[in-house]
């Protein structure tokens, strides 16, 4: 079983659909390419990013299978399948597959309409899924903000007590940073805990984190990997200054509209995603304009992906 | 295209499972015999209490075509299908299925992982979904308490404006009767408004309402049929009288986990669907007597399902 | 001390203010009148609507004494006072002024920047506040909206357990149905439960309201008045058309800004209450003309106070 | 007008009582002693720890004028009054008198029980305030979790669009660190930001926070000052050590009740201050003995104040 530390930026990518909404994998190829020019270490795909709960089963195994390809020769490129849903048959039948199709890891969030009334509950939920999966590393994927299942992961990690041997770390989405660092200190620091919140990141790398999972880093890596070097050089003033422009460059998200913004930013680093599925909506052409012209004015260009 | 108002009690069934939580689906001719014998005029199958979300698209399915078999000689009872998931696919193929089956209506609820942000977002989520099965009567599912989705039914209606055809009527479970009476006064009173909190029916029938979808229909229902009928003879004492004993009935759920105390309830009247799926948790068996005596209490057997 | 059932209207009367923004209360012994016109049985004073806690304690005693001017010769004309903040000094130091000014009732409301974190905490606050006043009514005021106490009022009832003689019942601001049915049979209905939404009065008839409490009946109590009339006699579908126009009414209070708006329904009834002091903001003179058009299409001229 | 940005530990003092919940001002000089020892800078009285909601005016009156005699010598020390309530008339007369008495800042907090609409409306409720006391600082007091008003300050600050000249920065109590970060750019970093979080200290540092407000600097300084030096020192294994430490610490205040517990661990380091006032509720003897074992078990004398 696996148990290393990933270290680096994880992107969490867009699922590629054309015109009509239906997927359009052959993007997949050169999406690869872009993160690896880019220095990401890994995908976090069928995620919220990745509209897994917008597809299909059949849809997402699809859409693991080709990112299987796309890595194929590629070993250290980790690859991380959201199995998550509010059927844990369905989870388990992904995270089979998750492991067949090879890939690095499986990950998995609390069930969304009923939600775990405890850690313990949620602790067996873990369970199930991850044995489904049993040599495969397994993350769960912390979004309360989504899920609405606002249990601490301390309390998770706690109730789990080491009995779930493939459980690798956690993808922490979440601003409870009390709650972050005291799951680095669970049992010696066991567990791998990717920080979730690219807004934030450098508030948790000083406090240990190492990897990072996120949407920003699918069109805007250069931007993350120059903060971390300048955290590790102790240029604290710098790195301040670079998360400050990643803010500006999120708060745009806020102001077009939410998650949808994100495949219109990967138009601009020339990976045309199509749109949103519903419920989300997309930017009208007006809209997108306008988008432009303020990502424009941030100079989006000396830190965009490429 | 059907506009008729449903008029009584519809039971939202659990879904019979055995011991291993697998479906078993024998047990829903004798469920349906009961429900019958109780004057309850329909079921609304493969919602929350139906656990819905916690099985797989083939699994509902079966759900669907067991009540449709079992039903198949009684034009009246009506079988409404929830249909609703995140992904609109798996909905729209799931109305499909509906529709073929010949089951009465279909039912969509919210996608509850990413929320449509608008009235207009969720109007054009239930027209894709309505307009998979054309011929069948569709009913909005609103129970913002489980979705997340706080859009007013007031402003759905406004927003589909009469342009969805099967667009028949909503079931309400939520606890705003100033968004519910304003619905039923929508378009000259056009939509069937199905009411969705047993506590609170009392209220409702004073606004109106004619039909009724719950759970406790599955174990109780004399007792609300009594309360029906009270309330019509304008003896409101007595309505209110038994309003309370459903009240004091349902609070058990709350002291006893919630849910799944439903299946319990149908332990007791001699209906066995077995346990909830994760992530809800079942009572142990000393819950279960304690359960039992404090039922007892009530007098259940008075006004419980025979 | 008072056990007496409150049956009717009660107005929670706006503050009278100048323009720029010191008490008016001269304008009380019109306002009385009007009230009485309307057949409104009394006034809830200092509360939400008359913005006690945006006052200071010398104010509200001054607003208290007025009140207390104003109706001296009316013993059927029930004026209770709202003392609650979060300091329960203050509290019971205006419980002590309600009784010795002479008026009928004290109100209290949980501490609402500390929430109380039990049922038997709550229960406490009370206790000290209505011993201040032990021989002057003391309702609980219930509006979690605003307090964040989402505490049931059943079990306070529970925890208070008779032991504050002076308790005589609760303004119930909230849509638990469920709750607030239960609180009328605790004690084989002892508690005077006042019913605090306007908007879903109807419903509460039905459960056996018989006083109501709310801003609306400072302007539009002929409405609410025939509603009444309508559900005694038998006629609900007149009583809903009631309901749904004081709802068309309701709803332009959010259309224009929320809680000031009533101000501006006051002016058109010919009481000049002034603005609401910050943190509220009033609506400009382009908005009140405008809101003034809504107004008159609703034909707010044939059931307004007069 | 002062536009110093303080460095150092703050503290959120209790306000100390006797065993009838009466003031007990004579403590004082030696709660200022005890916080001097560990090189505290400050004082933010009256605040949530302080219970300045849970006084009346004349308390807090009282609490502030002991807290300037007690430092009338020591000009290095900055005493920071909240004023905040929910009646502007209130605040404004405190901090005319905060100013009189001559303390470093006036703090005020939004309305709590009608909240602010818009950052507009919040703005103009600071500039009246801030204008009460035009020869002292001001600072905003951001608590969302206990005030209910969760705008943001980034929000705020651009509304006051430095138009308030007093506005010197804001005591920052959440955990919105994309938020935070904006508000140090604004205007080039014009604004003091002094973070409120202990728990979360670390994550603030790297971020540039300078100055913090907290209750547990009471009784743990010593604790912090190590962690800040740590960090300084670029020593950050050691600066997480001490932050998961306090995170140990402020996990017993979940555990033992929550806000009183602070006043349990002032007992344990020779202040006495009483309990606090209803509605919050004080560990009981036998909670006291277990809690005592639980901080003995984190070898609170290794770091507790002195």
């Amino acid at each position: 079983m696996k148990n290393e530390k990933l270290e680096g930026l994880i992107a969490a990518p867009f699922t590629p659909m054309n015109k009509d909404g239906e997927l359009n994998l052959s993007v997949i190829p050169q999406y690869y390419a872009l993160l690896k020019r880019n220095k990401v270490i890994g995908a976090f795909i069928n995620g919220s990013t990745g509209e897994g709960v917008s597809q299909t089963k059949e849809e997402k195994k699809k859409v693991a299978e080709a990112w299987a390809a796309a890595t194929r020769n590629d070993k250290d490129f980790k690859v991380i399948n959201l199995v998550g849903g509010t059927s844990l048959a369905d989870c388990k039948e992904m995270a089979k597959h998750t492991q067949e199709t090879g890939l690095y890891a499986v990950s998995f969030t609390a069930p969304f309409y009923f939600k775990p009334g405890s850690a313990q509950a949620l602790a067996e939920c873990c369970a199930e899924v991850a044995a489904a999966a049993p040599d495969t590393a397994f993350y769960y994927y912390h979004i309360p903000v989504l899920t609405g299942c606002h249990i601490a992961m301390y309390d998770l990690l706690n109730a789990v007590n080491g009995a779930i041997p493939n459980f690798a770390g956690i993808k922490y989405t979440h601003e409870d940073f009390m709650d972050f660092l005291s799951c680095m200190y669970v049992d010696n620091g066991r567990y791998d805990m990717l920080w979730g919140r690219d807004e934030n990141m450098l508030s948790a790398l000083a406090l240990g984190a190492f990897g990072a999972v996120g949407s920003t880093y699918n069109y805007a890596a250069p931007l993350y990997n120059d903060m971390q070097q300048a955290f590790k050089d102790g240029d604290l003033l710098k790195a301040r200054d670079l998360q400050q422009l990643s803010i500006d460059m999120i708060r745009l998200l806020g102001k077009y509209g939410g998650i949808a913004t994100g495949k219109a930013y990967m138009k601009l680093v020339g990976i045309d995603c199509g749109g949103f599925r519903l419920p989300v909506r997309n930017m009208s052409d007006e809209q997108f304009e306008a988008f432009r012209k303020d990502v424009h004015a941030l100079n989006f260009e000396s830190f965009c992906s490429r």
